[in-house]
């Protein structure tokens, strides 16, 4: 069954756009700049004239708007992930605030590391000491008993630098391009190496992406009988790492369909990239490079968090574009001047 | 961002339901009977009186559009699963057109019993024997290949007793139920033990439920470079059953939010229905009963496909819904005089 529709999407900070979207195409007219904190680059025109070319009905590139689906990496992407990344700052947390219920924790490692406040035993403790901590402090407790933590604690933490929660610390550039895409009848999705569960209970008041749109890194959950009620208990097992390959793995497995336009910025998003882009018909897959020390942060290659070496390698043979913060962008956060 | 549109969904069958969905509610103007091919039964009612209750702004039992998730089963609950399932179809057909590349399936079971029509063999070969035959018919090669003999399959099988296309065995009242959910805000969901990727390729066509909302059994997938373009293979290793206790584990996984509305008929959906219905605000669980042996199959307690014990046994203490077939379905298909 077709569904014919007009959509009226407020794009934030731009006015309207006004599209229309009918079952065989999609026409948009722009009355104002849908894309306002963009510099009138040549990375803006990329994404302007490829969401033209899909959208408009007879182009040899027109997509209909059933296939017009858009992948968009999270840490680093769409948020600040520097100097550690949002959840490594919850699982620190995490251990301080369970630490009372856990005294042999002063004592072990590495939730004495996390407690001492000692990165270099914390760095020593490898991807085991992390798995470690993500497991006491993600696991053991049922989904909805997670949601309510995580909830909370996302409505009080602060990061160090701005002094902002970390659901202030999108890019204004990627909102007002998440907005511009469903307006031309996109679909949105979340792909992150993140965990899903830490990322849905928000990501539908910041990024306008529901739950359901949201694919990350998971553990087990079983349903269990409490009191009469059904529960999701979440247990201490890895069971999907949505990173480098596993991004096409998630992606297919989640959404079923190819996506035409990927949106990164490390080398955990190359192979999301390479999905997206090595694919019969138009497509767009574009870089966040992290180049502004003063607005945000300036990293690349030898970054601990999204380390990006092949993908600046690689752009310009593989077609994908890479957007320079510092020059792209006019604004990187809403609350800039 | 909050999205505010005109939908006007076609209703099969039924001339137009216009609703306004508004980022705070929605109003549905029925202009005629969104479930012509449901007799005026207290089934029906409870349908209309729940999609009421749930989109009336004020109503104690509000729920906000972006809330309005609806699941449903498929073999049972949306087509026909009798006599075997249509997934074991496909297998059968699948063997068969596969066996000359295979000359040792002549004397090795179970591939013999499906190529000498020897349902005994078949059957003594047990569940071991099926996963045999799955593995066989399904892994080995990309997910693009496997979309392409789905929608080859699907396209050109005929069932054995209505000599109609399977995707032609789909119950018309519950198009109709899809489309009127839709219709006033609902996002529908397939929560299926079927093969995710066997459903996929026509769901969108038949359902009007695109890929993305599509969630069923799978197996592994790997990235693979194959002459310089990346293809997921299929690996022969079930990572997923959907089905039992599995359903709102895929649920969790695939949404992220609790269903307020479940539909199924076998008791493979009796967790999924107490996961709707077992939670806080107003929800419906309905279970299809078939008992229509003259327009379709009437079967429960004793039958090997979708069998139905408990769910009939504690409907009434669980207020789930049966739907009586013959009694409440005034059409069962569309091609139904």
């Amino acid at each position: 069954m077709k569904r014919r529709g007009f959509l009226m999407a407020s794009v934030a900070g731009a006015g309207l756009v006004l599209a229309e979207e009918a079952g065989v195409g999609g026409i948009a007219f722009a009355q104002a700049d849908p894309l306002p904190s963009w510099n009138d680059t040549a990375q803006k025109q990329a994404i302007l004239s490829f969401v033209q070319a899909v959208t408009t009905e007879g182009s040899p590139d027109f997509v209909p708007p059933s296939e017009r689906v858009a992948v968009f990496d999270n840490d680093g992407t769409l948020w600040v992930e520097s100097p550690i990344y949002t959840q490594l700052a919850f699982v620190i947390d995490r251990v301080r605030a369970l630490a009372p219920d856990h005294p042999e924790w002063a004592s072990t490692q590495p939730f004495k590391a996390v407690l001492d406040n000692d990165l270099a035993a914390l760095s020593a403790a490898g991807e085991k000491g992390v798995i470690e901590l993500l497991m006491a402090t993600h696991a053991g407790i049922s989904t909805e008993e997670f949601d309510a933590v995580v909830t909370g604690w996302i409505a009080t933490a602060r990061d160090g630098r701005f002094k902002r929660p970390y659901t202030g610390l999108v890019y204004q550039p990627m909102l007002e391009l998440l907005a511009y895409l469903r307006a031309n009848g996109f679909e949105t999705f979340i792909v992150s190496g993140g965990g899903v569960e830490f990322m849905r209970p928000w990501t539908e008041a910041v990024y306008g992406i529901p739950p359901q749109n949201v694919i990350g890194s998971s553990i087990r959950t079983e349903l269990r009988m409490v009191e009469g009620k059904p529960v999701l208990m979440r247990l201490p097992q890895v069971v999907f790492i949505d990173d480098k390959a596993g991004k096409p793995v998630g992606i297919n497995a989640h959404i079923g369909r190819r996506p035409i336009a990927a949106f990164g910025n490390s080398d955990g998003d190359y192979e999301m990239l390479e999905w997206v882009t090595k694919a019969e018909g138009r497509s767009l897959g574009m870089i966040v490079h992290h180049t502004d020390a003063a607005r945000e942060y300036a990293y690349d290659r030898n970054s601990p968090v999204g380390r990006l070496v092949r993908g600046l390698d690689d752009a310009a043979a593989q077609g994908w574009t890479v957007i320079d913060m510092k020059a792209d962008w006019g604004r990187v956060f809403g609350f800039d001047g």
